[in-house]
Formats: C-alpha cells, structure tokens, sequence
C-alpha cells in the first residue's frame, strides 16, 4: 500500500474541501482535522471520509460556504447554530469562542445545535490543552440512535462521546471514550467478515444477549458500556443527551430526524485557581505515580489515557500513513471530478 | 427493627452534631445531609456515621467549629480550603457559593482541598437541581486507594465518584456513580459474611481476577468499572483525580498521606442557554422518550438514573427507616456520653 505524510494527505484534503466551494481558511481547518485523525490511527475519521462529504455537499445537509451563527451569547457562554456549515468548522470555531471567554473568564460553555458531523471528538480537547486549557465534550449525536435504556430493547440514544483533555508539561492527558460498549463502525466490519463479535456488545430486538452482528440491524441494539454495570454507562449516555441535545437544542436519538451532533464545550483555565507552573508540576507528578504502578502479566505498560493514540501517531510519522486501494480509487475518481490533483 | 422518621434522625443527628460544638447551622446542615442518605437508601452515608465522626472529632481530624477558607476567587470560580471543618459543611457552602455565582454568570466552579469526608456526593447535585441548575462533581478520594491503572497491579486510584444533576420539572436526573465497579464496602460486606463476590469486581496481588474477597484486602484491587471496556472506567477515575485532586491541591489516592476528598464542582446556569420553561419541556419530553422503550424480560421499568434512589425515598417516607439493634446500641451510648437525648 502507498505510504503518505500527514501533509499530504492534509493538501489533498485542502485541495478537495476548496473545490467543493469552502474558503481557505474552513478548508484548512476540515483537511487539518481530517489528516490529524489519520495520523492518530482514527483512519475512520480520516480522509476516507471525503467522498461521503462531497454527495453530502450535494445533498444540501452541508452548506461548504457557510459559518456558524451566534444565537445567544454570554461573557461566559454561547450557543451557536451550526448552520448547515462542516461540522469541523462549527465545532473549532466554537472552541475558539470558548477559549478566548475562558482566558477571559477562567470558564466558558458553548453550546451547539443543527451541526453537522464534527468528526473526531478528541481533536477539539487537545487543542484547547494545547492552549492551557482543561476541556470536557459532550458530543451526542442525532438523527440516529443504536444504544437502548438499561433493561430497554429500543435504540434510543447514540454511541454519544464524552472526551476530556488536561494539559500537561508534554502531550495532553486524552479520555476519550463512547458511552457504548462499541462503535457500530466494530459490528458491521464483524458482519462483513462473517465473523462473531464478542459477548456483551450488543442485544437482539428481544433484549438478549447475542454474538450475531447481523442481530443489531435487525432492531437490536449495543450495549451502553459498563458490562455488569452496564447502568453507570446508561447514565453517562443520558449526560451526554442531556448537555448535548436537550441544553442545545439540537435533539436527541430519534426525536429529531434531522442527522448530527449536538455539542456541549466546557473550558476551564486552570490558572484560575493555580499558578501554572505548579498546576504542571502536579500534573507531572500525577502521570508519574500512576505509571509507576507494576504491570500486569502481559502488560509491558501502564498507559495514560490519549496514549495509544499517540503512540499510533510516533509510529506513522516515521513509516506514513497507509491508504487501501479502494480508498485510493475513490479519492482519485473524486479529484478528477472536481479537478484537482489526485494523491 | 424500630423504625424512625426523616425528621426524628434528622433531629437526633443534629443534637449529637451540636453536642460536640458546632453551630446550629452547621448542625443543620451535616443533620440534615445525613438523615436524607438514610432516607435515599444510603444508610452507609446516614447517621451510622456519628460514632465515627465523633471519633475523629476528638482525634482532631475533624474541628466542629472551623468554617471553610476561600483561597482564591473569581466572579466565576473559587478555591477552597475544607480548614478541618465538618466535610458536608464545605461541600454545601461551597456548592452554595458555586450557585451563587452561575446564577450570575451563567457558570461557575469551585475546588476543595484540605476537605473531610463531603457524605453521599449524590446529594450536591440535588440540592443545585431544586435552584434550577445542572452540576458536575467530580469527587476523588486521598489517603486511600484501590483502584488499579488498567493493566496494573498497584491500588493508585480511590473509588473516586462522578455525580452530575440535571433539574427536570420533578425530581432531577441523578447520575451518581463511582468509577470502580463496586464500593469497598461491598467487598467487605462479602468477606465478613464469608461468601464470595462476583467474577470480575476486584483481582489479586499479582493482577489475577478473583472471587474471593479476601484477595482485595492482602494487596488486591478492585477493577475500574467497564468490564472489558475497563479502561474507559479507568479512564474516568484518572479525570475524577486531575479535576478534584489535581487541579485544586487537595492530592490524590496514596500520593498523600492525609485522608479526605478532594473535590471540583461545575454549575451551569440553563438560562444562559435558553428559556427556563423551553429548557425544562425539552427535558421532559426527553424523559418520556427514553421510558417509552419496551423493557427486556423480567424488567418492569424504564428508570431514569436516580429513580432507585427516588423510589426508596418514596418507600421509607411511608414505612419509616429501620435502624438496626447494633447501631442503636452505639447511637444511644454516643447520646449518654454527650448528655443529650436518646433515640
């Protein structure tokens, strides 16, 4: 398979999102977030994604030359209407709100409604710790719903993310998570394989237990995350809805049709209530003592939460970023059509 | 087993509470915090407290007389130092200080350190609910720990809770967990009654799952809640460590030797975002939609998070709550010996 640098990819993306119509500086930010999540490894969210926007662009669910608009605004808060822009631009555009009326203020909340797909949640946390700034997303979506309520067999709520980064002296410390047991992305790959995917993901349309993917299409639903206490994901899950849909605005699961997320942005500037440096300094001291601890058999590490990916991220720095074929074929077809230069 | 009214534990509480030299205020409210666990079903959290809190009164961990310290403030934040006073005493004022200011500002958020035990966390929430407000409290726990880095084999972590409130035109939506799979307490409830515990609460020394409680307490640990999603759990104890411990000084698990919670409570004002009444029928209509899912077998109702605990509260108003001979015993001799009333 051809190896690509993250710059690459990001120039094809640029190139692409500009021809659809976008200015340079919502190109930058779509193609920035779209070849950072393929460096993560979140390839799901990379640029595999582009011919699904283009027919979504003809469509009309995304406006390529509109902005989000302020619909109600605070020192301290906002809630924005996405405004049929890429979700990417909203979501950033609103962090960049948040983090100038968090510097300002030592918090801020943004609140967002009729947004398009914002993408990879974890990208915004990290760039608001790249800023100093401890971030929490509640990021639903609607439209869609694949999780049913604990002891429920209806899907009434979606995978709904919640994503917290911290600032440190090096990389941002990254929770982010599903409130689900899986995305729905692990079943259909184990449906297409013909494979059986493990107990506890997913229940059929009775509410049992079940290790046939095809069982989830066919009216049943993932587990909220938790296993035994499955209930504790159930509730984050409602968190979520509730900072995300319901404080928005923008709808949750299946009361809406309309397909999205809603956002719920919390900053706080943690020199609000310390001095940075020794804000750091215990950072620092933290991420040591939980290294620390022994391992596991098997285990060769303790890892910190946003590890992984950044581990992912060394990796492919050094040997690029594979594109299958049939990814290829696609995003070429697509140059062509809008004239660009292919990858 | 006799059985008590709210008010008659309340009344009780507060008399031991005033006995041992604190205000009517304080009394009032560390009487009234216990008497409602009692009343939620938390009788762990209830009044079976007050020997215990005498004890560390007179060991000096507690000092009835002292009031919270505010360390740093700003119109929307504040920090906190708990300065030995009882833990529920600067927990409420702190919360009351937070709600006074997103009622402001539209958001706000207060750090503890240096703080007591705050009681059921449940209860912070609810009491910011009923002035209209959702509230995050991130609770951690320092001077003990069991919870393990996923992957690892040391206790680095405590049970560390998460509890978020959301108002609803009744009662408010109570997300109030802790980031383990279980509390210690149940582990202990096992090993006193000599039973094993399920499969997959807590592992050995070596990292080895177990069901012998017995293991937890010769250097085992118990699990972050998640089942195989376990480093999601895990991932939600080290947040809950960074914003209460972290973030406002107070330290985290074993990194300190002084036993307590180290706290962060977020308030967000609704009618920052949108109009209380279109606020507060979004939420309704979302409650609908999550019961209206058909239950599984054997399950006969949708809850929403913080129902069981509701319903419980129902049920005791009407039965009155028992208080065990044991407990009785102790309270009645904690009476004598402060000369006030029996129960």
């Amino acid at each position: 398979m051809p190896h690509y640098t993250a710059i690459e990819l990001q120039d094809f993306a640029h190139s692409i999102i500009n021809a659809l119509g976008s200015s340079e500086e919502q190109s930058k930010i779509v193609a920035e977030h779209l070849a950072t999540s393929n460096l993560a490894g979140h390839d799901s969210h990379g640029v595999i994604r582009l011919p699904q926007y283009r027919n979504h662009v003809n469509e009309e669910k995304i406006d390529p030359k509109a902005e989000p608009k302020i619909i109600k605004e605070t020192p301290t808060t906002a809630l924005l209407d996405g405004n049929k822009a890429w979700g990417q631009v909203v979501a950033q555009k609103a962090l960049d709100l948040g983090i100038k009326k968090a510097k300002n203020n030592g918090l801020s909340a943004i609140a967002i409604r009729n947004c398009y797909h914002i993408g990879r949640v974890g990208v915004y946390p990290i760039n608001a710790a790249k800023e100093g700034l401890i971030c929490q997303v509640h990021c639903n979506g609607h439209g869609v719903a694949r999780v049913a309520p604990w002891g429920g067999t209806d899907a009434k709520m979606a995978t709904n993310p919640i994503s917290v980064g911290i600032p440190t002296r090096e990389d941002p410390i990254l929770v982010d998570i599903t409130t689900s047991v899986v995305a729905e992305g692990k079943v259909r790959v184990s449906l297409n394989a013909n494979k059986d995917i493990p107990e506890g993901w997913i229940l059929d349309k009775t509410g049992q237990a079940t290790t046939n993917p095809a069982d989830l299409y066919e009216g049943g639903t993932i587990l909220p995350f938790g296993g035994a206490q499955g209930h504790k994901g159930y509730g984050l899950s409602l968190i979520v809805d509730l900072l995300g849909g319901v404080l928005s605005g923008a709808g949750c699961g299946f009361m809406t049709k309309k397909f999205g997320n809603g956002v719920f942005i919390q900053l706080t500037d943690p020199t609000a209530f310390e001095d940075q440096d020794e804000f750091l300094n215990r950072v620092e001291a933290y991420k040591t003592y939980i290294k620390e601890s022994p391992t596991q058999d098997g285990v060769d590490d303790i890892l910190l939460p946003g590890e992984p990916e950044l581990n992912a991220e060394k990796a492919r720095v050094k040997t690029g970023i594979d594109l299958d074929g049939g990814t290829l074929v696609q995003l070429n077809l697509l140059a062509e059509e809008l004239g660009v230069e292919g990858i």
